[in-house]
């Protein structure tokens, strides 16, 4: 077979404004991008209010493994069937971040005849939204640290001569704002800043990928552009000397901030490799964020679609359990159904029994065992009171008998049904009765569950998240957590939401906890305020915010070649 | 008078796509950005081969001071003006830095009714170029800093196997490539990288600007792709513990970093408030880097137009002099004429005179004092061969009186002529004189020289810049330059040529000298290798090459309004 990128060039693209047309996007309100990618205006949405809306289906999967359980082959696949099928379907997706891209593996178009073409410009830079969010965030970096400086060479009575308003009495061990790169920069994690003559106090700070910026989660929670730019100017950067919050619009630079991110409100259209409608908005990883692309780029296709296909990142107790709490209770927009990606690969290897053989090859016992992983994951989402489906993503070694035993298990389970999904190899056909039964799901009639109320306080929201959300007994705050979690009740955001960063790749905090973890405490090791993301993020063991390089690193492989083509990139 | 965001938001832009036509380039070679920006593909160069090349003007000026003296104002009024007598002219300049634009004074889109429109996209995120240079310069830095890291924690043995490849023996103390950042961030200029539990070595880094990155020059002198695969190759980012260079090639990351760039390579071509083409193309800074727009954009609009307008920063001493010997050099393309731009202003300033009184009021003896900023200047472009002309741009309270007084003094120089430039207030039509005399200019014959040839020793190069081009006595190397020129000469990079990183503010290196500083040696204080760029930085004295945010900075003003537009640009 092809690899993807062969796959994407050998492709031929329709010109953007052609899918745009078709999906009822007046010219007006599309900014093209050469002939593959457009923006689309906020004003749309004025057009369309009338426009009812179609069904929201949110993509989740089982645990993740390092064999891929291609959630997004998945999601383009579904879109493709859909379309396939007389539907009219949109992707929502997340912007990949080039950290993944350059650093392990690769991008996150989707892959084989289900993906997002043409792959490498959704793989770099797209419409430079990722850039606007390092732009502004390290702009807001920059700010404080300025302010800093010339609170600390200035007397009281300088500073207010010279800037005209009053020193914000930075504590200089309290800046809570640090820097974002778009890279896996391990040596950035842990950085001193403000060395030498004149550069301003010394003091600790350090760089987190950009997909786990607060502007990021901001970028895919807001509602338009005046909700971004108050949700900018809640922004908490640094604390006083007094301990008190100093914001963004303390500092006087959220208007700025605002302005560098005024492109990358306007989602960015696409397309599938059949030509069907994808639209790329805000890139928040699910783990160290909430993980789900952006809420306006929803609004939109939900006014423009039949069936918007979107997907929340990792297992369905990551991206799935923030879309549901923290997206939707923000967008008010419930999903009608949710498809839960599974693999045999990824079940076997969520077994947590030993391979005694290549896992490619037929291993009913360690496939049986492996079924309580995607058990618990259906039930997790049925939970939220929503019809389920399974997918099951087959790969070439797939055996008929394994295939069969599956479906016949996931029949037992509280899922409205299940199909297999050709997506990867066959394209939109191999995904068509995938498609169906889809629509059969969102035609039941669902009811949708938030796992907490908002009015909860932060414990019991938190234990909400992990009794039903991951089925510990309890949590155990860290000292650091039990102070912090007395500052956030001071400073009165107690009533905001959950955003938990912990491992994707065990429901509990131990990655090496395969299956159902059973009789465990969640640790909570420190809580970080997003006063405009609108939640408190509860940091779960050890959680790194910034992705490192490998021994060997996917950059080695991409390069140009003698046609001036990109190759390399998986 | 409006401001420049007003007038820019004002005027009724043309469709990119007309602009583009109407200058040549067909539509198989234009990527639109909206309808106001769009890349061009290199591929016309091809078609355009057969093509006789228009007459090259470059743009310089005085001694620069606080007032501003309109170069980019000048050069697009010319363009402008050029048009308006009906030649064919495209401006080509540089993409403005975020740095300057939210730090101090506002974009670089020109002003009043000569400007490149609209000027919000200008200056800020325009078509990505600037975040592409940045994504790949910290790339690399991620780079070199990861094999450092798995470097010092595996064994050679361990190493090898897990790499496939052998160690590069890094010198945690030698690594040269540091990280750059779109902003004025005084407090990341010396950082401490590494810090904390398997993050690396701890070492000292820190960040510049990216106008500052050699990725940026490298943008700026290459020929096309394969071109920029090459020099980016050949970067330098650290010693090896035997003293010998480490490449981006060794280090596996070019290709990487040309595929971030590769979209970059590309011009943009905006318009000017009365519709003639603009092409942006890269934008190293004229103190720190060597301060021109692209080869590739100024080869694109020769053979394109009749007459290309292109601008040197800062004043003859900075970026016309690395126009003459860096880029001309790698181009092989000489410039017909230069102009350079004075005001009565930036004469007053430059006349070491203390000023009695208002700046804007007459005052011949300052005038006549400051005029030989304005000789030496018209000298200094003159030994190059090229015809000189001056363009005094124009204040609203300038009087005829003084105007007059410094036409008939600039007709006693060697310079080929002078106009008055109205273009700041009247747009084309105030630079139609100007446009006459330039074409003028460039119909006489003209044998351009360069300063030094290239087989000169380092010293020999730097000698002939300190001497020739800024009237010193001598130079004197700091111990540690000495010791830094040992290293190149072993390194076999004596053969480059001499980019010189000093203040704009002066023709000597003391910005307080003003006026033509004499008797006076030109202190080197360190050699910097740029291998990818094909010359040696010399920096002169203390050089900033990342900026500080002032205690009242422009983001201050800059926000959207309740119409959701961009307000206060300057």
């Amino acid at each position: 077979m092809l690899s993807d990128i062969e796959i994407s060039r050998q492709a031929k693209h329709r010109p953007i404004n052609h899918i745009a047309i078709k999906l009822g996007i007046e010219a007006s309100e599309l900014s093209l991008f050469g002939d593959t990618k457009a923006k689309i205006s906020l004003d749309i949405l004025n057009r369309l209010q009338g426009n009812v809306e179609g069904k929201l289906v949110i993509v989740t999967a089982v645990t993740p493994t390092p064999f891929g359980e291609g959630k997004t082959v998945t999601s383009i696949g579904l879109t493709q069937g859909l379309n396939a099928i007389g539907k009219c379907a949109t992707a929502c997706i997340r912007q990949p971040s080039m950290g993944p891209v350059f650093g392990i593996k690769g991008g996150a178009a989707g892959g084989g005849f289900a993906q997002v073409v043409p792959m490498e410009e959704l793989n770099l830079h797209l419409t430079g939204d990722i850039h606007a969010v390092s732009s502004a965030h390290n702009l807001a970096a920059a700010a404080i640290d300025a302010c800093l400086f010339h609170e600390s060479r200035l007397s009281r009575e300088e500073y207010v001569a010279q800037s005209g308003s009053d020193p914000l009495n930075i504590d200089a061990k309290q800046i809570l704002w640090r820097r974002v790169v778009d890279h896996n920069e391990r040596s950035l994690r842990n950085i001193s800043v403000g060395i030498g003559d004149n550069n301003g106090p010394v003091h600790d700070s350090g760089f987190d990928i950009t997909a786990a910026s607060e502007l990021m989660a901001i970028l895919a929670l807001s509602r338009g552009l005046k909700d971004m730019r108050r949700r900018i100017g809640r922004l908490i950067l640094a604390l006083d000397t007094q301990g008190h919050p100093i914001t963004a619009e303390d500092v006087g630079v959220a208007g700025a901030m605002t302005v560098i991110m005024s492109d990358a409100i306007e989602p960015t259209l696409m397309q599938t490799l059949t030509g069907d409608p994808c639209l790329i908005h805000a890139g928040p990883f699910a783990n160290i964020a909430h993980g789900n692309s952006s809420i306006i780029a929803d609004k939109i296709a939900l006014k423009l679609s039949e069936f918007v296909i979107t997907e929340g990142g990792f297992g369905s107790d990551m991206g799935f359990e923030k879309f549901c709490n923290i997206k939707v209770r923000e967008s008010g927009r419930a999903p009608d159904t949710a498809v839960v990606v599974a693999t045999l690969k990824a079940l076997k290897a969520n077994s947590g029994l030993e391979s005694r053989n290549d896992i490619n090859l037929p291993d009913m016992e360690r496939l049986v065992a492996g079924f309580a992983n995607l058990k618990w994951h259906i039930d997790n989402v049925s939970q939220y009171g929503i019809p389920v489906v399974v997918a099951i993503n087959r790969f070439p070694t797939d055996t008929e008998e394994e295939l069969q035993w599956l479906k016949s298990a996931v029949a037992e389970t509280s899922a409205f049904g299940c199909e297999v999904s050709n997506a990867f190899s066959e394209g939109a056909s191999g995904a068509e009765a995938l498609a169906r039964i889809v629509v059969s799901a969102t035609e039941q009639a669902s009811e949708f569950r938030f796992l907490y109320p908002l009015e909860s306080s932060l414990e019991a929201k938190l234990m909400a998240i992990a009794e039903s959300g991951y089925g510990a007994k309890g949590i155990i705050l860290s000292d650091e957590a039990k102070q912090q979690l007395s500052q956030i009740k001071a400073i009165g955001l107690d009533g905001l939401g959950i955003c938990v960063a912990k491992t994707p790749l065990s429901i509990c905090h131990d990655p090496k906890v395969k299956g159902i973890p059973k009789d465990f405490d969640l640790p909570i090791t420190q809580f970080k305020i997003n006063a405009g993301a609108g939640f408190i993020t509860a940091l779960v063991g050890k959680v790194m915010t910034m992705p490192g390089l490998g021994v060997k690193p996917g950059y080695l492989n991409i390069d140009i070649n003698e046609q001036d083509e990109i190759v390399g990139l998986a």
